[in-house]
């Protein structure tokens, strides 16, 4: 009986090193890399890892966009880190609206789990519409890079929970890009066919200058 | 005015045949490959191929198990073809039981929308187990490979949703795989140091022969 | 001498159809796939497969953005499928704007050829932004799916070729994605901000509806 | 002619960074990451590094499988980090079993080198088995993340090596993930079906708890 | 009992299609992609597809080189299609050589069954060489796309296997790319430095022409 | 107003150490990765590091191949870490040449923006020869990890711009690889078929030993 715990115990130590790739907890105090994060050693790691609680609280959805995003990202649970996958939690009070935004390294599956959420992207190039209302237990894929929205088209608040192909997929919300920063009013204008006026207006809203 | 148009319906159509990467719904007619399906010509796509509704119906869970899952992979829902990405429904009634199983090509994060579930994988070689108990919104990172297993611990039913990164993670629950199918039976008991007894039991269970 | 031939024969003939993958020029004909298009026959492609001329002759710039994208995607330029890798050519007339853009699925590279061009992008979820102005020779990178844009910062003509790191970037010009459609007005002012005069006049510049 | 060695040594040099790209040897002392381990200074690699002598040795097949797995993945062989490749050597007693199990993150490719071998995988999902007795010099590929096995059906001993696309495939022997641990043993009866005296029975062989 | 089975056999079946991509069978006659090839229908699929028995049998290595390569790539054994692995043999005759070559596509682990071969590679840029001198059990690695070689350093024959991390990692050695083809003599004298009487010769022993 | 202004500073700071995914400028102080360096703090980036100006520079030809080869990979333009893509110029003087060599980890594509050069590659195990001669404007793809040239076939200088899809694709020139280094002649001569006074005389050219 022993002999097989003996073989094993030596297999298991000579190859122990290895086991760290079974998955790779995000040491976030080392630095990043293109794969992610170094790994925390597989020793110091226990199960409360590999759970995270943080999407189980609304988000606060006092903002004039009525909604909030919760994002479960290496950055919240660094579990995460090269395995590919991340989640993100969406409120949506009533008039709640996720702006239009891409994700530049991720597609993205909407779950409604609440209420009902009218959803859509447009494709590149064609620039063609694909909008959706969609009622509890529906699910959408909004492609990788695409410009998508939410909107909450219910009486009530809507909740829905988003999946990523990626640990980290990114969120570029396209007002916060052009006019959350110090991107010059004239360059703004100039790539976007917008007045002065409305990207004055828009720069005063989201806090940016130029 | 009219330049720019016609410099754009110029530029699209010129590249028209590109516009397809932007998503690549499964021609399931079709024969399959490394990499999925042919895509379904994207002037036949519409919004409807994005969305699947499937889920959003509770599954049998009167067997054994109690338990239903309820895929949204890509022969379900052909447009996560490519994209990297699907989703399944976990429904288990009380004292319903997700046998352990792997995902050959996936890692997975399950998200509790309902009830409370105990939850848990093994590392390889080291053989180290991470068992959680999760209650409402929390959610749990199972890593690519690995047996893992998710059981009703509540009093009443619970629901969750599983996430995949991969259109198609394969599901093999490691019972079905020994006892459901005209694997010897003695080779079953060579390779799972099982008894005669049990392995006959358990194939006359799941439906086995040999 | 003849036998080494015959060896190499045999061998060449008896791992004949794994040649292919040596490169896998596009047959546009044929369903596009995840990975790209299934590839034309090897004994019928030939030398002049792997040149493209199209980028030798300027872009009619005679368009309200006075500046053209000529591609050499795969659309265009069916040997770079598979290959991971296309170019594009960039005339920008004095005032020529490359409209703020992404494109999903790439990284690129812009070369400056001649002239002088102020290019920048931002960054997601931070927002920030890098502008500069580049001279001939000059080369500058734009992360993948990122924001971002080209003007013409010179008193004349200004040319540049893009790299990117795909067969197919495509290409999502955030104002044709929002304003040359069909996307209801009330979708875009929910999602954007904007007032609906501002959406209505670029619906009515780009050839939009609803 | 020194020219052209002033010119070479010059570009060398402005790129000698890049060079440690055509390999990275494993620094095993340094934390694992996504895509690996840091690389080893390439000035400090030797041609001693890229050779592993460690498989030349048969394994101590004295256990109660009759059998042994030596590894030389990137613990063992630091070399083939980043390199996609490993592999291992079996060594089967008479009567030697390698027991059910699956590599989370590599295919496989058995090369039958002395003696006889009968080996086989079953499919995820549809659970079809796939067996065949192999003789010297046969090949079977098994496909990543499938449960697979080899029992040794010859006379005498038998001699196999195994090659994977992964530097660092994992090994996960199912009676170990479930029996070998602190796993409950109410856990396993439930997520397996197997009686309690079963799993009381294979705790005590492989030195589980619980 | 019945409810399991009702319940898994309508789980298999509504994803069925899926299942195939456990593996993936290359259909060599239908056309190849950047992937790999289309897959045969997992109906049709046996334990058969995935054997191959070719390297069992010696090559012949009457040739000038005293050597054979015999492949089992994905033309030869398409089961591999898809699986990112592939196996080839090596024999070599007293005074045998595998002259220098590379695989644009994969990484080599070669396995000495038999003899003494010494082999190597360079490094690119850096122009490092690295050579050992391996005897039977030894195993080496080159890495991805660079110039390697096997010589039979020893008094009698010698067997080798070598593993590629592709199912189709092509092979191009050196001479006959340079001297085996209508490449003119011209241009391979203007890349190569070398005389017009050493191309000529060489053209003629390998079957070239120009 | 502010309510917008906190939810997002909560959501970016929230997530803060995700955003540097959308970049990972090289830190070349510390070790390599298989997947590339690690990054730079984004705190620490500016707009500065993602634009190059060596390319603007003609490189310097006065050698026997009277031509020069200058890199914009990770080591002089740290910013491509990561992002999958990289340029190099090609200045070609009156009867420059480029000499035949790979680039183990990358597909490239020239652009002529000067002058007239002729290209070509050679396909594995086929041998197939691909040769074109390209003006100005004119683009030619060459397939990963395949031998190819370039020869200055016009009147006056030529100049080229390479796009690589890796920030770090590797040069491997044929006659360094085989003579620049310590590579026994004995080796040379056994693996090329060429005669001791050539590799003596190309040895000595190149500054080779042995």
């Amino acid at each position: 009986m022993l002999h097989i715990l003996f073989f094993f115990l030596a297999f298991v130590s000579s190859s122990s090193n290895a086991m760290v790739n079974d998955f790779c907890v995000a040491d976030l105090k080392l630095s990043d890399s293109p794969a992610g994060y170094p790994c925390v050693p597989p020793a110091m790691v226990t199960a409360d890892d590999f759970v995270f609680s943080g999407l189980g609280v609304a988000g606060n959805t006092t903002s004039i966009i009525n909604a909030a995003v919760t994002p479960a990202f290496v950055a919240q649970f660094p579990a995460v880190n090269g395995l590919g996958l991340s989640l993100a939690r969406l409120d949506l009070a009533k008039g709640g609206v996720i702006p239009i935004h891409t994700h530049p390294a991720a597609s993205e599956i909407l779950l409604v789990v609440h209420g009902c959420i009218t959803a859509g992207f447009i494709s590149s190039s064609a620039n063609t519409v694909y909008v959706k209302t969609l009622k509890k237990g529906d699910i959408m894929i909004f492609p990788q890079g695409l410009l998508h929205f939410q909107v909450n088209s219910g009486a009530d608040g809507a909740l829905g929970f988003v999946s990523f192909n990626s640990p980290n997929p990114g969120l570029q919300i396209t007002d916060f890009a052009l006019f959350a920063n110090n991107l010059s009013s004239q360059l703004v204008e100039q790539t976007t066919f917008l007045d002065d006026a409305t990207v004055k207006r828009l720069k005063a809203i989201l806090g940016g200058t130029g």
